[in-house]
């Protein structure tokens, strides 16, 4: 019997272990530092522990912190050692759920203790003394019933009995992780160490109840990160700061671009003149890179009859997130029933559909900044990023299957062009394929599916993007590539998507006239470089912390004279300003030229024109731009060229 | 006893007559021409027949056949005839009602009769028989006890009875009118004789429900006109069949400009791209119109909830002509009523509130294009003109008192200026007052009311506005001035009104700090100059039947290749074009040239660019303007200079 196994490395490389060898023995191989440094393995594509053996031929993946499979376990650990330390110190605790998150971790708490910061600092405190102890996260296998009664005995914990009793119901063996005296109910894997946990913070608690059922324990959940050097958490820390200033709920008040009125309903954001003006920059900058590369504007109704979402499938399968139907009889005694479109899609192909199409007519491109309601839980809704009514730069091709790679690239080239232009060139891009072997959750045949996907890469690959593939985050009627930006503050943002779409064309029975002189059904691909107009502007406003480059700057220019002598030559910068199109404001209230100043920065206007009797004998303004203090003096022409340079070129340097 | 009376002519003369004088006399004392023009009388405000005796000092003015008042009678009169010729020529023939209408009359007749096109030209011949009769129609007054006895007995007929005991049930006494054998019951006044109906024109006979019951007897409502004049009668023919070859709703399906989907719904317009390209480019220039002129954009939520709506007084009084409620629970059990918004005013005052104001702060102007949906019964639903949601280029302006007479004469101003670049300079006006008797129908003070009438008044003055005054035409909050333009046929159309409110301001509790330091209430205007974006592009479509001016036109130019050895060129000119953001199409199918000349003629684009060998060789373009054909050869920089020009001019002379 050969005591040899084979382990395949991501790059392709093959090298024999023996039998039984552990992942950390393996990055031991290579290098010490790797050993040091790696926090979990996959084998054969399953999260394992760094010490589990490993018994047979296998492919191999370690994972650092700086990979997500890596920061989920270090995280997940983290949260268990947060439960040991409240353990120790406020003993009768009870835990609920405790996951690894997007940033961090959370643990669900059931205790008579109320937290307090002071608490939190303590139990930060025990966390990093049971870091010294460097326990070693161990795996124990047992059956569920015996797991059962392990915790109604030993740990006394109704929590973990009541998932053993339901979630975990149907499962034989379940695992429990130990570390020194703590045992949690657990699927893992672990740390190696709990030194591996250098630096932690507790950020939070907030109250939640135990499966999210208002009627059952109210539970306190508390939030937390960790991190293996203590520059990184102070990095992070200075981040949620900076984060928290600019939060585009914060300064989109501060700044007057939206507000929620709660007469007219949560989550249904109003556009304040001040951000409209950047929402309609936006809308023209894309209608009329829209018009070059042959797009086509239609206006559809906010309402459909629900017949119509019913075709589309949509209707009662999305009920849940849809308003409810109007309903109502017309004087006929007729019923009729309609919907907020929950999507624009079913009403553009009631246009691609009003006329009869020949291959010569494709592709077809209809365009559109449509509104769309969808019914989203009062307590979910927030700023512009958790709405009931959003407006997607929506636009719908349709095409022949032989124009698709083109179409796809065209459509790619757009979404980076778009996301270029605002300066977010950083840009993540996921292909979300279907899962073969969950079929039943997509429309299509395996046929349109395979070359779909093919097609879909074949165009990532021509735009030379560097893309991860996601098994099973398709959408039910085509894949699709996902954009994902990173901001200025290294925080990921979901933009649009591009979707490649063989099921709707069969829903609404789509057609064209092929050369052949035969019916054929387009492909239709659904984009939205965007996302949401106001998605992306909430984007935009954290990103810039509202200093929008002057393109989309809501007041691009602040004429401020000095005294009452100066508010005449003043008034005609102003005007004048205004002619060539320029968004000016006059400040020629009777307050300190200091206080404006202040004022205008404050409000985040690039450029205040300052003037006094210098400029206005000799006809020049004194400039000062915002971050940059005063520039110096210039002619108005000279000014306004420069103005109207940048704006044209969308600079965004500022 | 003086047996002299005093007679007012609109010019303020004074002239003296004898006691009984008749308006005809009058007429004829001032010259023979007039007596035999003038068709009916208003004495002292009241509608009078021109034989009637007057018999106290009167006001009097006399009308023609060219004004509102004399063509009411004149057709008034002629339905009478035409139920009087139906009489002689189908006895037993029954009548409901047969009013004046804004172009000719109509009557309802109960006749075992079914009317052919025959039958309507055999009662027009017996209508010209009854005008050579030259019957005077004579008016009788009698009790209304008496007039029911009479309805009853002398001609049996069931309609005029049941008004009688109905609709005119509170009156003591009536008025019949008897013309030949033929009486009817009827308010009058008529003209002096039938001899003044020269020619006349049944048009068409459509059913008609009693009373507009349709569980009641269902009538043959025969529609018609008359004229002095057979000349006048052909013209108005022709322009009938004008209007029909302009009718929105066919030119709307042919240019492809836009459709109804009946998988969306009745009512609900889907802008086509070509449509919605004409509306953009109305939207971008008014956009641009209004941002000259210190408007804000805002935009809002296509729904709110119905308290917003109570507020305004909307709910429940509108609740007819909108929409039912939408009615959900949220996850807290909490109940929510949202309405697809009606107006957007509601929407707009949020955001004037949503900040404390300052006097140094107004006027505050905010426009959007807000989409409203408004129910309408499913059978009177109609293109682009009797819709379920339409987009009102809406805006609402915040002033002091003292600005209301300069911001109301600004709008007047946009109006004509939006009206007169579309070359309707044929405008219309109507100060629309609150009626003094009736107070009840308005909100707001005496004194405001008083303000607001005069402040229109002036506006309306100092703009140099020839108006018309209608007592009981204002709206609920305050009084209003209506824009009607008359097309290219000479028919009417309402566009937007400009209104000053005084009790949204109330109900809403808007307010701003004064000089004073006071809190003061804003005045409120209201306006959209097209109205909504529908009704204004299909007064366009009509106006111009179809052919756009060259800014609106949604291909302006048409690129043909003469061959396939000239389709490169024409590609390259296509490109160019395009570059230069002309709207270009190139149509380079295997068809013969002719062919497609008549296709782009079919489709009313304004320029076509045939390119063959000559062109190409010397880099020229020939032009095909439409209506006006071949124009001659240029180079294409030349053209572009040419079409950009127009375009930026807005010129609409072609």
């Amino acid at each position: 019997m050969d005591n040899k196994i084979k382990i395949t490395f991501p790059d392709g490389s093959v090298k024999e272990f023996d039998k039984g060898v552990s992942a950390f023995d393996i990055a031991n191989s290579i290098s010490k530092r790797l050993a040091e440094e790696v926090l979990v393995a996959q084998v054969n594509g399953v999260d394992k522990d760094l010490y589990a053996p490993i018994n047979e031929d296998s492919e191999i993946k370690l994972f650092k912190f700086d990979s997500d499979e890596g920061k989920k376990v270090y995280w997940h650990t983290t949260s268990h050692m947060m439960a040991q330390a409240i353990e120790e110190l406020f003993p009768g605790a009870r835990f609920g759920v405790g996951p690894p998150i997007e940033n961090g971790f959370y643990y669900d708490v059931d205790s008579d203790k109320k937290f307090s910061d002071e608490d939190l600092k303590k139990i930060e405190d025990k966390m990093l003394e049971i870091s010294k102890r460097d326990l070693k996260p161990h795996r124990v296998e047992m059956p569920r019933l015996e797991a059962i009664e392990y915790f109604k005995s030993k740990r006394n914990d109704p929590y973990k009995v009541e998932i053993l009793e339901t979630i975990a119901k149907d499962e034989d063996n379940v695992s429990l992780y130990e570390q020194g005296n703590f045992t949690d109910l657990c699927r893992g894997p672990h740390l190696p160490s709990t030194a591996k946990v250098k630096a932690v913070k507790l950020l939070s608690v907030s109250g939640s109840y135990w499966r999210g059922d208002e009627n059952r324990q109210q539970l306190q959940r508390i939030y937390g990160i960790s991190f293996p050097k203590q520059k990184d958490l102070d990095e992070h820390l200075k981040n949620l700061e900076e984060a928290k200033k600019r939060d585009h709920r914060k300064l989109g008040q501060e700044l007057e671009l939206f507000m929620i009125s709660q007469m007219v309903g949560s989550g249904l954001p109003i556009w304040l003149p001040k951000g409209a003006i950047v929402r309609q920059e936006l809308e023209n900058f894309l209608k009329n890179e829209q018009f070059k590369r042959g797009y086509e504007p239609v206006y559809t109704p906010h309402i459909g009859k629900i017949d119509l979402y019913k075709t589309s499938g949509h209707y009662p399968y999305y009920k849940e997130s849809q308003f409810p139907p109007l309903e109502f009889e017309d004087e006929t005694g007729k019923k009729e029933q309609y919907l907020l479109k929950p999507m624009n899609c079913p009403h553009h192909f009631q246009v691609y559909n009003h006329k009869p199409r020949s291959y010569k007519d494709l592709p077809v491109r209809l365009a559109e900044f449509g509104t769309v309601y969808r019914y989203e839980q009062s307590g979910e809704l927030a700023g512009l990023l958790r709405v009931r009514g959003f407006t997607q730069d929506d636009s719908h091709l349709f095409c022949r299957q032989d124009q698709l790679l083109d179409e796809v690239c065209n459509v790619i080239e757009l979404t980076q062009f778009v996301a270029k232009t605002v300066g977010l060139d950083n840009l993540n891009i996921r292909l979300s394929f279907r899962d073969k072997e969950n079929k039943t959750k997509y429309g299509g045949t395996d046929e349109l599916w395979d070359k779909a996907e093919q097609d879909v890469k074949d165009a990532a690959d021509r735009m030379g993007l560097n893309y991860t593939i996601a098994i099973g985050e398709a959408s039910f009627y085509g894949p699709k590539i996902d954009f994902i930006v990173k901001d200025s503050l290294n925080r990921k943002w979901q933009l649009g998507t591009v979707q490649v779409d063989y099921v709707q064309p069969v829903n609404f029975n789509m057609e064209y006239t092929g050369a052949d002189g035969q019916k054929h059904r387009p492909v239709v691909i659904h984009r939205a470089p965007f996302g949401s107009m106001e998605r992306f502007v909430a984007l935009l406003i954290e990103n810039f912390a509202g200093y929008f480059p002057l393109w989309l700057a809501p007041v691009q220019v602040m004429v401020i004279p000095l005294t009452d002598a100066h508010k005449e030559y003043a008034r005609g910068v102003f005007e004048k300003l205004k002619d060539e199109k320029i968004r000016v404001s006059l400040d020629d209230r009777n307050e300190k030229v200091g206080y404006k100043i202040r004022e205008a920065e404050t409000k985040k206007v690039p450029y205040m024109l300052v003037l006094g009797d210098k400029e206005m004998n000799e006809g020049l303004v004194s400039i000062r731009e915002h971050k940059k203090g005063d520039t110096g003096k210039m002619e108005l022409n000279k000014f306004i060229e420069i103005i109207k340079l940048k704006v044209s070129k969308k600079d965004i340097s500022y």
